[in-house]
């Protein structure tokens, strides 16, 4: 048996960021920026007013003073109407400040007050003076022509798409999301709708992986159910096309396990044992057209754990996420479990703000799927843990 | 000016959850289960292996025993062999248990070890005898037929949508998402990938709102970018067919502000203000129609601070999410920063796990929009408070 982290170590050394590809900015959510963006412009690109209200000449508008009000520019307006001494220009937020204005007067800060009508008034009495450069941005104040807007190796979230638009950018560099193939294998498998016979279970580990393979940040490229049987698992493995595949059972020691008979020794493809549980039996290595495969054991609680442990981390690293793994915290456990030697137990649990607890309260077994439908985590128990008593603390990775 | 909470108060009492709508378990992560989810099965379905081995009469498995295999077992077989004293039968991990056995044999607990040929052998010596229905996972163990699989309310994530398919069912009910319609106002708006002139800014609204909307758990039904013009915007609302509408620009109470102009008094839609910065012009009701209308500032920063204090709340209780607000944590201030009397301030910052810090070392400015190219958090800090010192305790909302 090799440890967790030396077959996760063997996955990462053979994963690499993937190539960048260009997308629209309305379409690259969850994407990561593969290149620094950089403001085509100044921002903001004028000097502009941070209120509505009027443009004036700060040394005209003193408290009480009358100011013919000559122009208006609302926002969108790309005009510089020239005004003299005694005058002002009414402007909007947002709108571009006059070339002869050095200051802005709030409407709160005039006679008139906050109303508005569609034409601007004759004159307007200054109740407040307004201060040197007052209520004016400054063309270029937030960020410099050229400089970079988003970093390379950004997560675009709402607020970093928003930034790329600003700096003037509809297409944009990304990480090209690595597309995966789903490999469910098993004649004892049938589809959920279907009344299975003796001998016969739902097939879940479709679901489960498709939905973990988009959370990591990845796509699905298809998925496929086949049988035991070696002629049609090559057949479906020789239509692939895709960047990574991901294979569910078959990988053990079993006569009937045709994933490690069909794929063992195949490229750089290596069938060994993990001392986890569960998961014990893992497949890994790339293909000889370089990619990766990752055969995990059939059972439903061994994939979520196998996919969090393997797979997630090698995922992120394709899409070129800078972080790989799941938070990890400690929690107090709230009850007692057992754990088996030697093997570091991967729990599923729930958690709150200072506790853990199995979410099968009857017991850890791989094949307890309904204890996925309550869990929130996954306990890691060291290997040398036999039993984890109550009070003990517990590391913990969140799944969010 | 009202408080955040009234306002959000208003709104929250306005909205409620969506109906329920029925989908392909393959296409529902992120939903909201609608009714409780129950098993059309015993889980697992009837009694099978946990190992690769042997199925044998526990009476004759003592250390020592040579015992004749006399048939074959491989998953998903639906065979149920007799078979007598001195004799075994070769079974694959979650194949059916035959009705004569009462415990399985691992196949390490035997003298040929865990090779595996694709016959069977003529016949086995055990080297470890077996304990009372070793290895025998019972039929209903996990979960009764007809017991809850996942309940009503829970979010469906890869686990929970695994326990939905191994309880027999492709096609759920959950919450339906709301689809929402975006609307950028504005004659100053030119796309991103256009060259702004004087006055003209690009348009990154409807970007960061479309990201926002679907990581809150719902979906955009469309977008669209409206000139300060009454009859456009109206003939762009008569288009709506969506469950929600957001709104950016003229709230305020400047002469060209279309959206007020056009919305106040219609349905229950009111515009106010409300003691926050950025963020302080708002508007919100529902149309005649009974559809909420979110009518926010137009400044990138302000709708990024505005969506997630109103109408990420107002989404996820349409999407039926058990939790609407953003996980919030108190830091430690890693520098001072001044705070604008009387409002609440909603400051885009970074944070790491001890300290907080403004995402723009500049200023903290509304139209700061490179500051959210940084930002992983809002901090909220109270109305009462004119600065913020270094040290201070800050309350964040966490992103992610």
């Amino acid at each position: 048996m090799i440890t967790i982290d030396e077959h996760r170590a063997r996955i990462l050394a053979s994963v690499s960021r993937s190539t960048a590809t260009e997308r629209s900015v309305h379409r690259s959510a969850g994407f990561v920026l593969a290149d620094d963006v950089v403001s085509r412009w100044p921002v903001p690109l004028f000097d502009n007013s941070a209120m509505d209200g009027y443009a004036v000449r700060r040394a005209d508008a003193v408290e009480g003073a009358i100011l013919r009000v000559v122009a208006d520019v609302p926002a969108g307006c790309a005009d510089d109407p020239s005004f003299g001494p005694g005058e002002a220009v009414r402007i909007m937020t947002g709108a571009p400040v006059p070339a002869d204005a050095d200051a802005i007067v709030p409407l709160e800060h005039t006679d008139l007050g906050t109303e508005v009508r569609a034409t601007p008034p004759e004159s307007i009495t200054v109740t407040v003076a307004p201060k040197p450069h007052a209520h004016i941005r400054r063309a270029g104040e937030d960020a410099a022509a050229g400089s970079v807007a988003v970093r390379a190796g950004t997560v675009l979230g709402p607020w970093q798409l928003s930034a790329i638009a600003s700096a003037g950018h509809d297409r944009i560099p990304v990480v090209a999301r690595p597309r995966v193939a789903v490999i469910s294998t098993g004649s004892e498998l049938v589809e959920p709708s279907d009344t299975p016979q003796r001998g016969q279970i739902p097939e879940s580990n479709s679901v489960l992986l498709a939905a973990a393979i988009v959370d990591a940040g990845a796509e699905v490229g298809w998925t496929a159910t086949v049988r035991d049987d070696e002629e049609a698992l090559v057949a479906t493995l020789a239509d692939a096309d895709v960047d990574a595949i991901v294979l569910t059972g078959g990988a053990s020691v079993g006569s009937f396990d045709v994933v490690k008979a069909v794929l063992n020794g195949t490229g750089s493809i290596e069938f060994t044992t993990v001392a986890m549980q569960p998961g014990k039996p893992q497949g890994f290595g790339l293909t000889e057209a370089g990619v990766p495969v990752f055969c995990l054991p059939g059972n439903p609680v061994s994939v979520a754990v196998s996919f969090e442990m393997f797979v997630r981390p090698a995922l992120r690293t394709m899409a070129g996420h800078p972080t790989i793994d799941r938070p990890r915290s400690v929690r107090r456990a709230a009850t007692g479990w057992r754990s088996r030697a030697d093997r570091v137990q991967v729990l599923p649990v729930t958690v709150d703000e200072h506790t853990v607890r199995p979410a099968a309260p009857g017991g850890s077994g791989s094949h307890l799927v309904t204890s996925l439908a309550e869990a929130t985590a996954l306990a890691v128990v060291p290997a040398e843990v036999i039993e984890v008593f109550e009070g003990d603390p517990v590391t913990v990775m969140e799944l969010r």
